[in-house]
């Protein structure tokens, strides 16, 4: 393929030592050797090598102190040649060096455009370019982890591997519809059913544990909710002391809106302030019974707090309805304090509910709570090393096409339906597949995806 | 010098497509070495080299993709070996490389010890090392190409420049002292007044534009301040929309503090909201007369908004009190409205205040705003490729101590008084201009200058 010359900063914005910016495209060397003065002139070094030197601009003075890296193609990031500027950190300095850059006839790259020029020249496929984002987003270990192994090409290599089952079936069927003189028919019906349950059950597998992918990649989003006084804010800073916090800005909005993160056991927990509840006290009285039941609904998790050294009062009763048949952890706080909480009750009312005794106040009971949460959500255990967890919305979705053709290709062959349409069935599923790995989507996907990234990468 | 090795993340923590983790110290390649999986072992590589592969945990798990750079002593930023990760972006996967590496008994570098060890080791002098966190922090392209004119060592050589003259005459002296019998005495009062006279006009000369290089290192601190509806906040977007405003966090405190600057002709414009009163309407009642006017005088600059459309008020009248004799310049708003502000009044209460008559509504006179901001601080114009700003507080009060002994020097000698008394003066000067590029500096002030850096550089 062939592409322009694009450049953009590759490192957050913000107060630090270096700052990068990428170069790819055919003129990359060209352009940065033009305002480049070093000791060689970069035309003529060898590939992956590093030049101390100046930019300079077009009045010849010096616009900052650089490395410049030379990396030629194709053993590069896009397959392109790539140059890497490498300039002191902090605002001005990096946005100057950029604009002597584009001031050469070289356009300010799109975000995610480098990985989608790694993608489309080839160097890897839609899964590993998806994952190169959620890599840089991953909010714990364990979703990084798991990200890594779809850069690395796990899932790609486990879906290429259903496809080319698929496509031996599929052979197999246009022998026996060119050459009905064969005889077989009845070969290919069990071959077929044998190869089709196959791939099913594989796809099954991977689509076993989408939902944990889901919550490693995303977060759970995580309401605290009950009455004050009860230890809601010790509980979110006694979480938030033992598990460092990491702090997002959303991208493309103002820093007013910032997500917030905590790691429990490998899971992002995304502490949520649903309509105020985490902070206003009184919130049914607030926002009304039906928009706070709203607003809970839309959380992954409640942390219901109780406290032990009081009986259940007319508010903890309208909480309870609220939260009634959600996704609850109750947490019973004050246990260094006398009981008064009618714990029986508590258990009646939420049958099924793990119930979790702390004190915050004595560093109790936390660690419990953090199980609590990691066995709702993994069963009690994370296994970042099993290449199952698909995370990724668009992923699960094409899976669970896929599984549906494959279904009717074998209700097909169950009924001996014609074997021409039970091909259909199998192509679909083929291509369904093929569109996770990237190689048959539209133009619009590929552009939507991308447009997801950080400028960039 | 012989230290330890050290690592940090030089690139600003966020979202970003790259993250570096440099690492410096005899034992930097080593260390990476055995954590990092490529083609090549970098023991073997040549220096200034980039090299693509994995780091992986003890466990042999990919940790991330990686681009490693190997520069070999001596020809580097600390003039140690030091290695530079190439990460993917995003918080977890920087810090992770970073605890993978720190396993490793690396040492995490402090702030500002890159450079520490750039000094240290000789390869720049302190001038050049305190310019590195003014480039990075540098709020406007001017202050910018000043801060790079010092890392590139403009100031050490005039500093160095003016010692050596003075070194010539303490020789000179030297020799009268200890040959009495040479008949040199009143060659050297000659000598020596035309030698020390010309170090002190220098010396002035690099003092003369202190304050303007102070304002562009630091920024004006500008309050804008004026009646309900006179157009403040319509002059404040006015601004910030015409020159891209620039936001920092202060490092080292919570996210809540955050500093504003707006560029005006090269000018960094710090918009303070000083106890509120850029956002609190009625600042006398809220915070009486004598703190708002403690406050607005802490600022550098203040805008004063009138309205063109209304004649002066009590309330005018009480903030034409509380500014008078402060740094301020007029603003008469809403020019396009026919005129009920009575001017001449206005000019006699400020007879040496610049006036700009402005309808921010008709975006006009924003340039004459601009134009008067400049004017009243550079006199109209700012050359940044003169080399005579000094910015940097501690250079400054050296300078002035070092003129201050120029000047004893030149009194005791036209007062014939002993030339040992004479190079007592002239020694302390020299001293003095050594200890602002790092010649004569102690330990303590050393970590002082460097504490302030900010972590990775």
């Amino acid at each position: 393929m062939e592409f322009d010359t694009i450049a953009a900063i590759s490192t957050p914005l913000g107060e630090g030592g270096i700052a990068i910016i990428r170069v790819s495209g055919d003129r990359a060397i060209q352009v940065i050797d033009s305002i480049f003065k070093g000791r060689k002139k970069l035309s003529t070094v060898d590939s992956h090598t590093i030049h101390y030197g100046r930019i300079v601009d077009k009045n010849g003075e010096t616009v900052d102190e650089v490395l410049v890296t030379v990396m030629k193609s194709p053993r590069t990031f896009t397959r392109e040649d790539v140059v890497e500027v490498n300039c002191h950190g902090g605002v001005i300095a990096v946005k100057k060096v950029l604009d002597v850059i584009l001031d050469q006839d070289v356009r300010l790259a799109e975000p995610g455009e480098f990985t989608k020029r790694a993608f489309l020249n080839g160097r890897i496929d839609l899964t590993q370019a998806e994952a190169v984002i959620d890599l840089i987003r991953s909010k714990t270990d364990r979703a990084m982890a798991l990200a890594m192994k779809q850069v690395e090409g796990k899932l790609s290599s486990k879906i290429k591997e259903i496809r080319q089952s698929l496509l031996e079936v599929l052979a197999h069927i246009e022998v026996t519809i060119d050459y009905p003189e064969h005889d077989v028919e009845s070969v290919t019906h069990d071959f077929l059913l044998e190869k089709v349950n196959h791939a099913k059950k594989e796809i099954e597998r991977l689509l076993a544990h989408a939902s944990q992918g889901k919550i490693l990649r995303e977060g759970l989003s995580t309401a605290i909710i009950g009455r004050p006084n009860v230890g809601k804010s010790s509980l979110l800073n006694a979480l938030i002391r033992e598990n460092r916090a990491i702090v997002t800005d959303i991208p493309g909005t103002t820093r007013d809106i910032i997500e917030e993160y905590v790691n429990i056991g490998g899971i992002p927990l995304k502490l949520i302030d649903t309509a105020g509840i985490r902070e206003t006290e009184d919130i049914v009285e607030k926002i009304g019974v039906e928009r706070s039941r709203k607003a809970l609904e839309e959380a992954d998790l409640i942390l219901f707090v109780l406290n032990y050294n009081e009986s259940l009062s007319e508010e903890d009763k309208q909480l309870i309805a609220l939260v009634k048949n959600l996704n609850v952890i109750l947490i019973v706080n004050k246990t260094d304090l006398p009981q008064k909480l009618n714990i029986e009750e508590i258990k009646e009312t939420f049958p099924d509910t793990p119930i979790i005794f702390t004190s915050i106040k004595e560093e109790e009971g936390i660690d419990d709570l953090e199980n609590a949460i990691t066995h709702l959500f993994f069963e009690g255990k994370i296994e970042s090393d099993d290449l199952t967890y698909i995370s990724n919305s668009r992923h699960i979705s094409l899976l669970k096409k896929a599984k549906n053709s494959l279904e009717e290709a074998i209700q097909s062959t169950e009924q001996w339906l014609p074997i021409d349409m039970v091909a259909i069935d199998l192509k679909n599923a083929w291509d369904q597949l093929g569109e996770i790995i990237g190689d048959s989507v539209s133009e619009d996907l590929i552009d939507q995806i991308f447009s997801q990234f950080c400028v960039g990468k």
